[in-house]
C-alpha cells in the first residue's frame, strides 16, 4: 500500500545539533549548534534531549511567525523509554498530541501519519519532530559511558540533535506527494552492534514497494535516502536489492548515516544513527538542496532497528522497520 | 480541534483476559480467557504479553475470515519499553505498522489515527490493537513483585489481557462518529500511586473540547466512558468538570477502570488500569451493549499517566493525555 498526497507542503523546517554534529560536513545547515558539551545547561542527560525537542519546537513556531495554538496537530517520538522526551517537551505546548514510536523510523512514520491528516483537509497544519542524544541513548540501550567500552566497526554513533518541520495544505515549492508505511521485518539477526544489517530487509521491503506500487524506476529519483544503516548497511542494501529484488539503486543511493558525519575523519564507528540522525540530515541538508533545486526527486526512507534491551536479555532476534516519504519540488 | 468522520465503522472486535478479569464482572464478554497463570504457556512475562497480543489479532483474522494480507494497515501500542510487545506480536505478520505509545490512552489514539485514515480513503480497514500484563508492568514502572510492597488505596491494577478491532469503510452498525486529540497536560502531581488524579486534567480538557467542538451537551451521549482514572479519580473528574469547566457528567459517566473489577470484592485497589483496561472493556461489554441497542452514543475517552521511571527519579512532575471516540449506532 502506497498513499498518494496531493495537498501536502512543506513549510519550513528547524534543527538544533550537538559537538559532533556541528563538527561534520552539515555544521552551515544548521540552524543552531551546541559547542561545549551535551548538557545544554540541563543537569541530566534526558532533560538535556527534552531541552533540544522543545528548543526546535519554539524555532520553527518563531521562524514561521506562529503561536502553539496555531498549530493543529504535533506528531513526536524518540528513544527514551516511554517517548519521554517527546511527552515533557510537549507538555508546556497547547497542541493535541500523537505520540508515536518506531525507533530511529519515527520522523518517516510522523510525516506519513500528518501528510494522510494533512491531505484528507481534517487539519490544516502539522508539526512532526523528533530528537536523540547520544549519551542518553548510550545509557539506555547500551554500556554505562564509564565503561569506554570498545565498540565493533559496524557500530553506529546515536546522532545528538532535534529536528522539526512544519507540514500544510498551503502551497510551497516542495511537497509531499506519496508515502508508503513499513512493516516490521525480523530475519534473525541479534547482532546489537550491527544495527544495519538488522534494518536492510525492511528497508528493502519498504523501497521496492513503494516504486512497484507506483510504477516507477529507481531513477524516477534524484536520491533514494535511508535513515541509519551506517556505511557497511549501506552496502549490504545495494546487494540485497539486486539480489532479492533484481533492483539496482546504485547511482542515486545514500544513507544519512554516511552524511551527517565525516566516517573517515570523524570518531563515529560505522556512521550516525538515532530518530535525529535521518530528521536533521533531511530538514537541514536536504531541504536546502531541494529549495535550491540541487534535488528535485527525493525518496526519504528513515530506517529503525527495534532493539529492547528487555527481548535482548531474553534472546530475542531484533526486528526493523521502515517508512517512505517522497518530496518533490513543485516548478 | 475535534474531527468528523462519516465512512468509518466497526467491523468486529477480539479480546482475550487474564485471570483477574476471567473473575471479574466481565467474563461472559471475552472471547477468551486464561484462568491459571500469568504466563500462558511462555517463559516469560513479556513473552506471555506478545502472545496475548498476537493471539488477539490472529483470533480477529479468524472471526472475519481474512489473512493479515487483507488487512491495510495495523496500530498497536503497548507500555514495554520501546513497545516491545507490539513489534514483537506484528514482526509475524504481512500488515504496514504504525507503532504508538500513549500509555493507556493508546487504544483511542489508534482509533483516531485509523478513522482519519479510513474516512480520507486511503485505506479500506485497519486493526487497532493493544495489550498489557500485570507482571511485566509491575515489574517495569514499580517494584520487584517479590517485595509485596504494600500499595496505597488510590494505586490501580495493571489489567492483564488484549483487544483489538478491526475498523473498515464499510457500513455496519456501529459507526465512529467523531474524535478529538488530547493536549498533554501537567499539573504537578508526582504521586506514582496516584495516577487517577494525575489523568483528571487531561480528561477533562478532551471531554470539554470534543463536547464544545461539536456544540453538544453531555447528554448527547448515553455514556461518557473514561479510561482508567479508578474508583477516586472518577470522583475527581465529576467535581472537576463541574467546578473548572461548569459541566456535569454525573448521571451518564463511568470509568472503566471501575467496570472490568468489581472493586468491593476483587483485590485490585482503586481498580483497572493499563491500556487494556479500557480496550477489553469497550471491545467486549460496550461494543456488545452497543450492538444490542442497550447503548446508541458513547464517547469513549482512554486516559494515561505518561509516568517514566527516569523522569520520576529526576523528581520530574508526570503529564496525562486523553484522546476521544464517539461511537454511535446506526439505525
Amino acid at each position: 500500500m502506497t498513499i498518494k498526497y496531493n495537498n501536502v507542503y512543506i513549510k519550513n523546517t528547524a534543527t538544533i545539533a550537538g559537538i559532533y554534529e556541528a563538527n561534520g560536513p552539515l555544521n552551515k545547515y544548521f540552524d543552531k549548534t551546541y559547542t561545549n558539551d551535551l548538557y545544554f545547561g540541563e543537569d541530566t542527560w534526558e532533560k538535556a534531549e527534552i531541552k533540544l525537542l522543545k528548543d526546535t519546537i519554539k524555532l520553527l513556531l518563531k521562524k514561521e511567525k506562529v503561536k502553539d495554538k496555531d498549530i493543529d496537530l504535533i506528531i513526536s517520538g524518540d528513544l527514551q523509554n516511554q517517548i519521554a522526551a517527546s511527552d515533557y517537551a510537549i507538555r508546556d505546548l497547547d497542541i493535541p498530541f500523537l505520540g508515536i514510536f518506531n525507533a530511529c523510523a519515527t520522523i518517516s512514520e510522523a510525516l506519513n501519519i500528518a501528510s494522510t491528516y494533512i491531505d484528507s483537509k481534517k487539519i490544516k497544519n502539522c508539526i512532526c519532530t523528533t530528537v536523540s542524544h547520544n549519551m542518553s541513548a548510550e545509557k539506555q540501550f547500551r554500556n554505562p559511558t564509564e565503561y569506554g567500552t570498545l565498540k565493533p566497526e559496524t557500530s553506529t554513533f546515536t546522532v545528538t540533535g532535534a529536528a522539526s518541520i512544519l507540514l500544510t495544505s498551503e502551497k510551497t515549492k516542495i511537497k509531499i506527494t506519496s508515502g508508503t508505511i513499513g512493516k516490521v521485518i525480523d530475519k534473525g539477526i541479534k547482532d546489537v552492534n550491527n544495527m544495519g544489517a538488522i534494518m536492510v530487509p525492511a528497508a528493502a521491503d519498504t523501497i521496492y514497494r513503494h516504486l512497484s506500487n507506483l510504477k516507477i524506476k529507481p531513477d524516477y529519483y534524484d536520491l533514494i535516502l535511508t535513515g541509519d544503516l551506517g556505511k557497511y548497511g549501506k552496502k549490504i542494501l545495494i546487494n540485497y536489492l539486486k539480489e532479492v529484488y533484481k533492483m539496482d539503486i546504485t547511482n542515486n543511493y545514500n544513507d544519512c548515516g554516511t552524511i551527517i558525519y565525516d566516517t573517515d575523519k570523524q570518531p563515529v564507528i560505522a556512521g550516525g544513527s538515532g530518530p535525529a540522525c535521518s530528521a536533521l540530515t533531511i530538514f537541514s541538508y536536504i531541504y536546502t538542496k531541494m529549495k535550491n533545486k540541487e534535488l528535485k526527486k527525493v525518496l526519504i526512507v528513515p530506517t529503525g532497528a527495534i532493539f529492547s534491551p528487555t527481548m535482548f536479555f531474553q534472546k530475542e532476534t531484533i526486528p526493523g522497520i521502515a517508512h517512505a516519504i517522497s518530496l518533490e519540488v513543485v516548478e
